[in-house]
């Protein structure tokens, strides 16, 4: 890309005009007057959710009932959208489960994980320290904290440039489990997974990642890294719905054996309905799954699964990637020559193959009331302490002269300094 | 309530000329032309739900996105829903959360309930068994092995009859916790909680109880009996939809200190926006928060519950409960008068304090198909392994014509025969 022709907003449409997923933007309700850069936080809403809703609620729910477990399929539901979220993680059929929270899919993964590791080595081993990134997303680290406080494991959580290090230094006969996100939730830095997860597994070690800013904005291949568990997010890059189902994904090696993982809840069991007083866990990674589903939350989770797989027709994850990487390079390069002086500095990386899809900029002064001057402009972006201005670019809905505008925001509200105007206090908001 | 009384349909049109709960009916959305005696496994849709779902979707996440979090009140909407389920099962504002299912709730509580006993009687305590019913609702059992098995206690399963035994007997100082569904999910039988609590404690052991087949069907006093624990379903009495989340009550004794339960994710902590790489937990009952909530499914919740509240404007839990025991009186009178000589025997306490708001009976064969028979008649109840016909009633939602007319259904299924045709194959069904 020439810095020439990104120098008008016409070359930006010239980019939308070529753009093989453009068609793809048609599948959102989008508020007009808004450029929302904020889709790694919550994802968009699907035109067809509203009314897939609506027909859980009103038909399958209010009409048909209780009858709607069997005739509507809930009761299959976390395994039907766990195969299709499965597409987009280079998972396999029958290895991924939609259900629960992140937080909730995390702690039923690491312990077995720390359990399987225990196994192997023997409870006298000196495998028992799980590595963490320092500034990993926090839940992530209270329930590594919490399994390593029950369990006798130590969490040490280590710089990222660090981690390397704990993989083959003096202290990786020490590492029974390596956690991470794949990418950071507030740097956009993109963690070489396939490399990790071999040197990883070269020091004795499983590998267990999130992918809560990965799945639907970069291509994933959990079974061609080998990986071991990973666990990720409904409601970002996968347009599900504000606190969407989750999802798990559980190498099939793990899956040889029945899964006794801790929350062994009735939906995991051989057979639910058989009412027997004794867990039985259920062959495959159903064993994962612990108490009733929730179709409503799963329906909408489907729909914006579909909006992601119906890249498939144009170019796949490899078209959704390249769009990405384009409209972050294009973001970084408007900031850097239009809004030149204003005291930004980028905190993603500029390496294609160490960022996701979201950019990150940190300003010491008023980094929070410069995101809210742009709210108030209608660019959504969001604030994360501390100092950080952060744009999520999702491939199926921005166009590349919203990014132009955006930047041409952020350079008005600079240069004009209304953010100075006090207007603008902070306020908690969820990833 | 005289039986010659009830030997008409008019007589129970009567009833429901004289029901103060009757205007409560025109809350739901109920299908046409179904007798619906089911909504103790899902409650019928409100009228309001569908709507408000929507406006969730198209208005708080489609046009406002993320700034939902706080300006719709999704962050703090499992303890604004909390505090009303609280008003139903006899608990006090900031006691109470909706959050996550059932499952995972009592796997919280569970927890901390067995690091209570731990820490108050020693390592070394031969306080070490969880006692409960043999045949409680699976899931519990299921919970509380996987937490035993972890954490070094034993399971104990005994019959209903045995219980109080335990209690006070010489199994006593062997008793951590006791953990019971007080109103059985099969039987419909009701546990006398104010007795068995004071039992528990005056053992030295702490006690859990599961509101599933409870809240909003039957008064209960959590705090008035003074309880440690309990979890509770939104999807059955409190018409949340399917798969709603479930609730949590935490008693305030145990809230004194900071509560640390396993599941230590970021919505529990003391300062979730701070991002922090250590876990504090929050003060109160939000320690039991896990992941990130679904605005969605508490909308959803939020308008069930708000259907029971409206009771309270006649007569409230104490009208929902004569009129439940009216209508499960009613039924069995009429079962046993209407359709003598048919094989069918009483699953449920006759005995109104030992009676929630179902009637299930038993017949050696043909139980399965007979409800299908039913249902195709557009009776819905359900079939509960081995040979158990479940008929559940929703004071909200029903007239006591319809349990006339469900009686009638069953003496015509029965007197004809037609279960026997052989359409009606066995499938499973969610509690």
């Amino acid at each position: 890309m020439n810095k020439n022709n990104l120098a008008t907003r016409d070359a930006c449409a010239a980019l939308d005009a070529a753009d093989p997923l453009a068609p793809l933007r048609d599948q959102f309700d989008l508020p007009p007057g808004v450029i929302y850069l904020d889709g790694n936080s919550l994802g968009a809403l699907p035109k067809a959710t509203a009314d897939r809703v609506q027909d859980v609620v009103r038909r399958e729910w209010g009409r048909d009932l209780i009858q709607s477990w069997n005739t509507a399929g809930w009761i299959d539901a976390p395994q039907r959208i766990g195969d299709k979220i499965a597409r987009l993680v280079g998972a396999a059929p029958g290895e991924v489960i939609a259900a629960d929270s992140t937080s909730v899919n995390l702690y039923k993964v690491l312990s077995v994980a720390l359990a399987a590791v225990r196994a192997r080595d023997g409870a006298d081993s000196r495998r028992r320290v799980i590595v963490s990134e320092r500034d990993n997303f926090p839940t992530d680290l209270y329930i590594a904290e919490s399994l390593a406080r029950q369990h006798g494991f130590t969490l040490r959580l280590v710089e990222t440039d660090a981690i390397a290090a704990q993989l083959t230094g003096p202290a990786a006969d020490e590492l029974a489990v390596l956690l991470l996100t794949h990418v950071h939730y507030r740097t956009g830095r993109m963690h070489p997974m396939a490399e990790l997860t071999a040197a990883a597994h070269a020091a004795g070690a499983l590998v267990v990642w999130d992918l809560a800013h990965s799945a639907g904005a970069v291509p994933v291949d959990l079974n061609g890294c080998g990986a071991d568990f990973a666990i990720g997010c409904g409601y970002k890059y996968l347009n599900g719905g504000p606190g969407a189902p989750a999802f798990l994904w559980c190498h099939a090696r793990h899956l040889a054996q029945a899964v006794w993982q801790p929350l062994a809840g009735w939906m995991g069991h051989a057979a639910p309905f058989a009412f027997t007083p004794a867990y039985q866990p259920a062959a495959g990674v159903k064993a994962f799954l612990c108490g009733t589903p929730s179709p409503i939350g799963l329906a909408a989770l489907e729909c914006g699964v579909d909006t992601v797989l119906a890249a498939e027709a144009h170019g796949g994850m490899a078209a959704v990637r390249a769009k990405s990487l384009a409209m972050t390079a294009l973001f970084r390069q408007l900031v850097e020559t239009r809004c030149a002086g204003h005291g930004l500095t980028l905190h993603t990386p500029v390496d294609p193959a160490e960022r996701g899809s979201q950019v990150s900029l940190h300003r010491e002064e008023g980094a929070y009331a410069i995101v809210q001057a742009l709210i108030a402009r209608g660019v959504v972006g969001d604030y994360r302490a501390p100092g950080i201005l952060r744009f999520g670019f999702t491939p199926l809905t921005l166009r590349f002269v919203e990014v132009w505008d955006a930047v041409e925001h952020l350079r008005q509200v600079l240069d004009s300094g209304e953010w100075r105007e006090g207007r603008f206090h902070q306020r908690a908001a969820v990833t």
